[in-house]
């Protein structure tokens, strides 16, 4: 008998951001495998069921673990915060899946349920950074070699995208946005807008809205739980937002009403 | 008397993938304004209350008449679909409001609800393809000089970025896409895996896991709802689905297991 595998983001933590669907795979399913915190951001969804918590690190464990529970017929739900599909333990499942032939159709079925990522819900409570191109990059060099991610910061500098910086820092790692913000340097103004969101939608929220000249004197708000996004060359800032216009330099007129049939 | 303005992103399309806060703040408002298309979407939601469509192109006036309609006293959500801090609405209001000299403390409150965006209903249907460091991208050039475009399709093939393509084409608008590939195509190998997907979680669905060399044998399936997802270097195919592994050139052992203390 063959179970099945949901994957399944919560979001950032708080029910109300989490989908219907999040809610209803973490409900069918007799087993719930994650990272400690994220299972505990929703304790109150999963009495009764099979719960295996696992620390930091051990995500490949955690991954074999899923797969095989599901494959001796339990319904899983593997959980995290945000989104599974970026930067999560989607990737891991399909590569461990797709080494041992799994076969997708015939096979153990696996369903990603997406969830709102830490690019959503720091964008929406500081305004409107993301409504321009923009790049998403982590800053994390633990599986990816650091050339190839200060390659990446100089290539979204090069084409004035607005940044979307995971991990930005731990308490070992520093320097690496510290290195990315002397690149922008390079083809940004010093008052470019950065936000730093910590622990978004969560209790211990806090957002600063500074820039690239005094993102430094910040650095005790950088951590496991915070994001950073850096403006554009179109980036303002109004009050404790961060705007982005639609289009490139408001070209748009705001009093334009062309066509205007209002249908009630 | 001033009441409240949400814009809500109400995901995809299938209730199934909208947010609890989503639901809730629709169910709150007393007034509904939207595109006609994404209103039709939560049709069932909203019974009862004043309800305001707009045709296509009325983005300007859709902003204005929300912000008018809340200032008036009521409680109003500006729905899309996705999440409208992504290329969405979120930007227009805030840049109206601005201009009108509105303080967010003191004058009428506004709260952005992020929604599932195509970035990530794309990216769970097809696989694990934002495992990486990825770039999104429009290619609509009605508001941005299409050189500006260019620029950042440039930066992105050079920063080895996945690219997520937003509006990759509509009827009138074709080359874009086009030109976008050959871009590529100086960087990347021809077999570089891509998708694109249509309708994502609608009943109308269509997905298509191609490559760049043969991408332009289906630019039937190219539109307004369409979404195309472009592999990095580290991109492989296996089945139907579109595998980023973790870290680069998933240089993970996927045996590894250290420190395991299974908590059960």
């Amino acid at each position: 008998m063959t179970g099945k595998l949901y994957i399944v983001g919560v979001g950032p933590g708080h029910h109300d951001h989490m989908t219907f669907k999040a809610k209803h795979a973490i409900e069918e399913s007799d087993t719930i495998v994650g990272y400690e915190t994220y299972v505990n951001l929703v304790q109150d969804l999963i009495e009764g069921k099979d719960v295996y918590r696992y620390a930091m690190t051990q995500e490949v464990e955690r991954a074999h673990q899923c797969i095989d529970l599901a494959k001796e017929g339990k319904t899983v739900s593997l959980v995290s915060s945000g989104d599974p599909g970026i930067y999560g333990m989607a990737g891991l499942i399909y590569e461990i899946l797709a080494q041992s032939g799994w076969d997708p159709k015939n096979d153990l079925p696996v369903e990603i349920i997406p969830g709102i990522s830490a690019l959503n819900s720091c964008a929406s409570l500081i305004g409107s950074p993301l409504m321009t191109d923009f790049a998403v990059l982590s800053m994390s060099d633990l599986l990816v070699p650091w050339d190839i991610i200060v390659k990446r910061v100089e290539a979204a500098a090069q084409g004035d995208f607005v940044l979307v910086i995971y991990n930005p820092a731990s308490k070992k790692r520093i320097h690496q946005l510290q290195d990315t913000r002397k690149i922008l340097l390079k083809y940004r103004r010093p008052d470019t807008p950065v936000a730093i969101i910590k622990g978004a939608y969560r209790e211990s929220q806090s957002i600063v809205i500074t820039d690239l000249e005094n993102l430094p004197n910040y650095s005790d708000k950088l951590g496991m739980i915070s994001t950073v996004i850096i403006g554009n060359s179109s980036t303002y800032t109004y009050h404790d937002l961060m705007i982005n216009p639609r289009g490139y330099r408001s070209k748009y007129h705001l009093e334009e009403q062309t066509n205007p049939k209002l249908k009630v």
